[in-house]
């Protein structure tokens, strides 16, 4: 039976990165017969002005027929005065709570090629392999009530609300363990427990759930500390997991550690594994059209699609092992492009990996 | 009429630090003839040990009545089963509140004589001089309702409340507006207004206040694109000024990257400028006891009161040259040492900067 996968390239550099993305894929699919068939649809400002809102009622039904939906990027200046329950980022919020995609795994890596790249000192990053596990569903991102309101006073005031249940806090630790035992077998919760009520069950929920991965060397760690941590000795980490507003913040500080955002996949899953990939950048509106955004991270978003999704670990080896190749060969884009190598515009990196396959 | 000092030594290292910024304190006092008394009392876990709680009534009526608080730094391990009600950071929170201390002022400088301590890349780094104006009083700290609770399906869940009225976010926005104005006058409103509620109140509030303002140029970032600025370009930034949960993490971050965290005072004020001054580390429970702290914050944060509570800004600058004089002179406490400085300990420090002032 074929794999469908829904292919959404959203905005901004989106569907220029996806084209060579899609390249790669159709190439796999006939090389590892993956019996993967495509279908197309728009996310965000490209849905807002194709449908008036930034997802359809048949887009998001086409992701829940879908085996999987790649994700390119979303949002950009075009749509950031329209009506707020519109924008760009509504439908991605949406999208991930509706398909119940709630467990958010970021890796920062640091490609030995572009260790050069990063603001950090070399001894630093040098070998850096992190992975952190967001919480992608729940707390303030989703919490009601909600509101904006003016006071008695004519004073106006807004709030959000943090909430977190025992169930969902269990089943976003179980992925930091599972995804520990397969790694290096440390894990580092990351929480506000002296000031956070929905933190203190956090850490509570966690130590239970460590109860049954007597092999993961667990700790903990304030939100605070670990957003210096990671400046001043990112080694120390392992798998991290945390909730949705601390990962959204720590994932990304993580990721400019290796100093090339631009290659970083991120896969979002559901409770069985079905998953939408997108990379870790956004939409770079700034450089949108121009032909030269680098498309490595969402062609790495469908090696993680394959490897996840559809368990196709040989198919990903070799996607991420053709990526590894292009890079040996002095191939950059102009955000990991330096002295001594050759910068390339997104299709001729896309070609070059397509060749390397 | 004399200025009443109240001083909270606090845990851990606290006394050690605080031993050798009031010996720095006394001699300022009788070289510029600052008038000033100093008492004494507890904080945090020294203060649930002598009164029970971490910050006693009458301890609260002294810090009211005083012109000025100067504190070590609160917490450790023995304090960590407690009930969380009187946890050691409650006492911090607590007097942060009572005291309407809502301005959060902490720099991040790097010293040219610790350069080598960061683990960025000297030109990333070189000249770092951020100050992050944190709100201290409100938003998620401090809003309710919090709770934890059982639901009737037997599953325990918690919630947090994120709260910002027009009014706080107007008085915090204005002092990042004054601080940019006194320095490079630009500044940075770090917010996630494409999620939440309260961050939309926040840009609107800054906006309006912005007006004020015509010589100050304002950006607006989200937090997550903040964190990853820090790391990639930190020299971007004059002033930031966040919420209480952003600024918590930014300033950490921020305050690593110059490698020296043992350097940096923070201030918390009131709109009075009434205001209490600590280091921006922690109790370090680890290495108290033993002599080898670094003073220079705290020292550094008697020079802040000076200068922002007193008006003493002669005697505030002295207190700064002294310390760059000890690290010129190459004195280094164990945090700040590398090769070829001479590793002092604390007092030896203190000893130092009273013998260059
Ligand atoms: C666009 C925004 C709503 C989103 C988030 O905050 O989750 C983005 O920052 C991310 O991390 O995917
Ligand atoms: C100790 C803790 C409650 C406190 C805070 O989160 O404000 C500390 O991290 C700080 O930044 O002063």
């Amino acid at each position: 039976m074929s794999k469908q996968i829904l292919i959404l390239p959203g905005d901004g550099i989106g569907p220029e990165i996806m084209a060579e993305a899609v390249k790669v894929l159709r190439l796999a699919n006939d090389k590892f017969d993956l019996n993967v068939e495509l279908s197309f649809d728009e996310l965000g400002g490209a849905a807002v002005d194709k449908y008036g809102v930034p997802l359809a009622d048949e887009t998001l039904e086409r992701a829940r027929a879908a085996d999987a939906v790649l994700l390119g990027a979303v949002g950009g200046p075009k749509w950031d005065k329209i009506d707020p329950a519109i924008r760009p980022e509504r439908g991605l919020l949406k999208i991930r709570s509706q398909l119940g995609l709630f467990a958010n795994l970021r890796p920062a890596i640091l490609y030995p090629q572009l260790a050069d790249a990063s603001s950090l000192k070399p001894e630093v990053v040098a070998g850096l392999d992190i992975l952190i596990v967001r919480e992608l569903t729940g707390g303030i991102y989703f919490g009601q009530p909600r509101e904006t309101k003016v006071l008695e006073s004519g004073e106006r005031m807004a709030y959000d609300t943090l909430p977190y249940s025992e169930s969902e806090i269990r089943r976003i630790a179980k992925v930091g363990f599972d995804m520990a035992m397969v790694r290096n077998k440390k894990l580092c919760s990351v929480d506000k427990a002296n000031v956070l009520a929905s933190s203190q069950l956090w850490r509570a929920v966690v130590e239970e759930v460590a109860k049954d991965y007597p092999d993961v060397e667990l700790s903990h760690m304030y939100v605070d500390n670990a957003a210096m941590q990671l400046v001043r000795a990112p080694k120390q980490f392992d798998v991290m997991v945390t909730d949705n507003m601390f990962g959204d913040i720590l994932s990304d500080e993580a990721s400019m550690l290796t100093g090339s955002i631009g290659m970083l996949p991120s896969a979002s899953l559901d409770a069985n594994n079905k998953g939408m990939y997108e990379p870790c950048h956004g939409s770079a509106p700034d450089i949108a059209g121009q032909g030269i955004a680098n498309p490595l991270a969402t062609i790495l978003s469908v090696s993680m699609m394959l490897r996840y999704s559809f368990n196709q670990a040989q198919a990903a080896d070799a996607i991420e092992l053709a990526v590894s190749r292009v890079l040996d060969q002095g191939l950059r884009t102009g955000d990991i492009h330096s002295a001594g190598t050759t910068k390339v515009g997104t299709a001729a990196m896309g070609d070059a990996v397509v060749e390397a396959l």
